[in-house]
């Protein structure tokens, strides 16, 4: 079975927390925008399509707080909120994306009642969750097209359903070749700091039933060395207009792996990853995140006190090192022109 | 300061306890020859010349516990010392190496007293550490002119002082140089599974007041791109013939990402590890450890119960991609004749 990262339930956002994974299954209720900003700055929802939808739910939530009638009042107060929520997360191109056409639905419907206006945001929220689910299938169909019967695959971070609105995108592919009846078996790097790998890959793909292996990134060279790997699949968080994509730090380290051992690299994501404002990686900004991720993996210290830590969020594959970029338009080719 | 890992002191043995670090500096007296066995077993002291010379000690805190003077029942006795030392860790070749020097001291003394069969074998122990001491530093000496001043070099597990009788191998190499006047900064992998470089390779360069900076292993790649790596200095477990290298599993990763940006990539340790008895890396078995290493790596559990898991201990990086093999008799390169 493949598992639901959130939905919308009788006025609320229900959100599976996945910073309890994967001891725990948990959805949370969340029924003002605020903790819906929280839950995307703790990492509760994560994943950028998913983050996306997270919000633009976070918009509706914060529509309904305002019990204000008078329309300048609600437009000034709903700047805030898409503010707020859009302060969550700087490198998120999906969050900025969604917010605009959360915006877009309050310019467009000014002339209407609050009410409506809610109705409509609400709605709005829905399509974008609609079709990031359909977006998630045509993605799977495209990618299951290059696996074999009994390809094996290496998968870096979550990009499955817990990151999505539906089956995910790299581990759509997956879970789509599946479903055409081909064996395709996983290794997934655990992905330090955070550990999605092993929290969230390994529990949805264990989910749905998919043979998967568990493996420290620094075994990835080795793995591809000893055994047969027929593809990596990574996501993206931003791709440049060249190519270039940003995505979970260590996914680089696997795009440098993968061509020394003649692997195909995949990236795997929805067509609006791809940011034309940017020539190329190096104008992607690179979140560093707090140190303690690193010394404090967990809870559990495992570092002397006051050491220096670099902690980068994402790292820049350059596009030639990229096989194919799998969206649901197609299978796109270096050079790459979108 | 370089720490010291172990001294002997008074007629006992002072280990510092590396299950403690980085949190807690704690040095064991140990007067007792079970104590040392128990040490070795539950890895208070870890590296293969670090374990050799704890033993050693171990059998001289043995023969000054038997308090009788015949000498049939004194060699039976440090028989049973001998075995007991041999059986806590069943691979480890240095162990074995130094047992047997120290049972060849009680072999050539069986006319002396008992007192001077006792002293023949602290000073057996002492000349132990020394070589290895002296080892490590004309090991430094040889890397460190391979150094310049104002280099960045990356490193992987832990190869330094807490590994040996003296400053280490690979960390030798930083602390040497850094003594003669080089500025010498380090990126140090945090090596999951069981977590090296950030609990010990970090604590000790901070000890010794070296700028270090701790980074996750997949970060390695990102770090090569973007900041200025001068070398990538590794230990080695297990050397073959031809020189591909078993070390710490992500050594081969590192050796890969360093080919590929044009890093230099050294392979560091004694001559006595260079096994001519095989040809190649091929033949060299991987120790495949306990999934919980992976599953339960910061004392939680961080990955869904019954995951499959693989846990290899070393991998093996071809000698192709081994810059240089530096030892105490100089610096070796492709291809290796040794």
């Amino acid at each position: 079975m493949i598992i639901q990262a959130q939905r919308w339930k009788d006025g609320a956002l229900e959100l599976l927390d996945q910073t309890r994974l994967p001891l725990k299954t948990e959805y949370l209720r969340i029924t003002n925008y605020r903790d819906v900003a929280q839950a995307i700055r703790k990492l509760k929802v994560r994943g950028a399509p998913a983050i996306g939808i997270a919000a633009a739910y976070g918009v509706c939530l914060g529509a309904n707080e305002i019990a204000e009638n008078d329309m300048a009042v609600f437009s000034e107060k709903m700047k805030i909120v898409i503010r707020e929520l859009a302060e969550t997360r700087p490198t998120a191109v999906n969050l900025f994306w969604a917010l605009e056409r959360m915006d877009n639905v309050l310019k467009e419907n000014t002339s209407k009642s609050i009410e409506e206006i809610k109705k409509a945001l609400l709605k709005e929220a829905h399509a974008i969750a609609a079709e990031d689910a359909e977006m998630c299938r045509k993605i799977g169909e495209n990618g299951a097209a290059l696996l074999k019967d009994g390809d094996v695959v290496l998968t870096h971070c979550n990009t499955g359903a817990l990151a999505t609105g539906g089956i995910g995108t790299a581990l759509g592919i997956i879970y789509t070749a599946s479903q055409q009846g081909k064996k395709i078996s996983v290794f997934a790097d655990e992905t330090r700091p955070l550990l999605q790998g092993a929290r969230l890959t390994a529990f949805e793909l264990q989910q749905a039933k998919i043979e998967v292996t568990l493996i420290c990134d620094d075994m990835a060279a080795f793995v591809m060395q000893r055994k047969k790997i027929n593809a990596v699949l990574v996501g993206a968080d931003r791709i440049a207009r060249n190519g270039d994509t940003a995505n979970k730090i260590g996914t680089y380290n696997l795009a440098v792996l993968a061509h020394y051992h003649n692997v195909p690299f995949y990236v795997v994501a929805p067509s609006s990853t791809v940011d034309t404002s940017i020539a190329s990686g190096k104008e992607i900004p690179i979140e560093e995140r707090n140190p303690e991720e690193v010394t404090h993996g967990f809870g559990v210290q495992t570092a002397p006190s006051g050491i220096s830590v670099y902690n980068p969020a994402f790292d820049v594959t350059p596009c030639k090192l990229i096989s194919g970029i799998i969206t649901e338009n197609g299978v796109y080719r270096f050079p790459y022109q979108f």
